[in-house]
């Protein structure tokens, strides 16, 4: 998908809410258990009830994976039935991969081309060459880890080097990697006093934020530092949205919760 | 499986050769191509013609999950009869993932239960606990990215902080986590000179070195500045010697230079 388009959809549908699909057997409607493949027939009904309030869903990768070739298959199944029932939204395979060039070509390709997906998380730590291949690919977008949500970011990426953290290091260098037009950035919400800063270096860069509901993080915070002329921002929620029931009105509490974050965002947008 | 037990083989079989499962459909000798699952049967080749020379298997996840479903049978296949015919080697899935707390737990499920592998390559970017989820695996190892041997390790990890480079950073503050006997390092041989300031900060840890051979590090460097009273070294081959032949004598190849390997390796262990 091009960024362009990405915009579009923004702006028509006043949103830029991305929702997580972190799909897991012990947290969805028991009702789902019993039929063939319980994690795409949630994600369906997911999708369905969430997508005229979002422009954007993102399979957390490891999900499907603790299932083996089942979570594969499951996957495989939900990116084609949004590929081919809601090829506007955004696609994002948060997999935060990054190997050496060979490798990241490989899962450039799993992603890119074996999956059909618009974009992908990758971890900077490996540089330059492992960034690189994921880049080659004409509109395909590259989400490099800059400021993670979590408690463990403070481990590495806030800490200085001579000149900046560690975090403002990673958004420098890979401005300067080939195709650089092509990355995003993750930025969590829970640092959304450091978005100010993130500008500085990144003035257009879409940026994918975690961390707004559970993690505490404020959308208006967020948008204040962060937003663009293009809006510039996707913010995702997962559990927050997927899980907001876990009764046989899940469908219409996903719905409820995800028109309330557009409803929001809405506001900021105009 | 227990560390000891890994000191145990490498001391028999006078080696620390890992062999690097990098399987490429476009490398493969053409005869497998006809088969019903050429990876899965190229594996196994490789596997008996090499397994009396290495105590360690390295499957690259990427290489599996770019062709799919299939590709994951293949991997599914392929550590399941490691784990069957020959517990005794280390299995090591190089898969390099890192992620909050809650998902880093689903990719430990995935190789450590799903899957069975003995270990897992991880990323360090998102800190503590992104780590800490798979150190909880008794007997499952965690291969910490430290110092990389490709082009881009010039990127962040070679960089100071105030007080020392990131990668020794990464040595440093994992060395604080839950469980961290369980974790290893991953550190190219390209770069032997640092191993020596490595093992004044980690001087037990056990060390998986890529970057041997086709890449240019010497064996003789490493086990000079990285070996330690348990030996300590994983060295691993993929390329090298998996591809030593494109053609039907393409095990006998991959035994030779196994065997080659193995044999520098004894005159080191004396």
């Amino acid at each position: 998908m091009k960024l362009e388009d990405l915009v579009y959809q923004i702006r028509k549908k006043k949103s830029f809410l991305c929702v997580g699909l972190d799909t897991d057997l012990n947290k969805i409607p028991k009702q789902f258990l019993q039929l063939e493949d319980p994690i795409f027939e949630f994600n369906k009904a997911i999708i369905e009830a969430t997508q005229k309030f979002c422009v954007a869903y993102k399979p957390n990768i490891a999900f499907y994976e603790a299932y083996g070739l089942k979570g594969w298959l499951s996957l495989e199944k939900t990116i084609n039935y949004l590929n081919e029932n809601y090829p506007e939204q955004f696609t994002i395979a948060d997999a935060k991969r990054g190997d050496i060039g060979n490798t990241s070509t490989r899962y450039a390709k799993a992603f890119f081309e074996e999956l059909e997906f618009d974009s992908i998380t990758i971890a900077p730590y490996m540089g330059k060459d492992s960034v690189e291949p994921f880049l080659e690919f004409k509109d395909k977008h590259t989400i490099l880890l800059a400021l993670t949500s979590n408690a463990g970011s403070v481990d590495f990426q806030t800490k200085s080097f001579e000149h900046q953290e560690l975090y403002k290091e990673v958004l420098s260098v890979s401005k300067t990697y080939d195709n650089a037009e092509r990355l995003m950035y993750v930025v969590g919400a829970t640092k959304a006093e450091f978005l100010k800063q993130i500008r500085e270096i990144v003035p257009n860069s879409f940026l994918l934020v975690p961390g707004v509901g559970a993690q505490g993080g404020s959308l208006e915070e967020v948008c204040k530092y962060g937003m663009t002329d293009n809006v510039g921002l996707l913010v995702n929620s997962s559990r927050g949205i997927i899980y907001a029931s876990s009764g046989t009105d899940f469908a219409q509490a996903a719905a409820d919760k995800a028109k309330e974050l557009q409803e929001q965002m809405a506001t900021f947008l105009n």
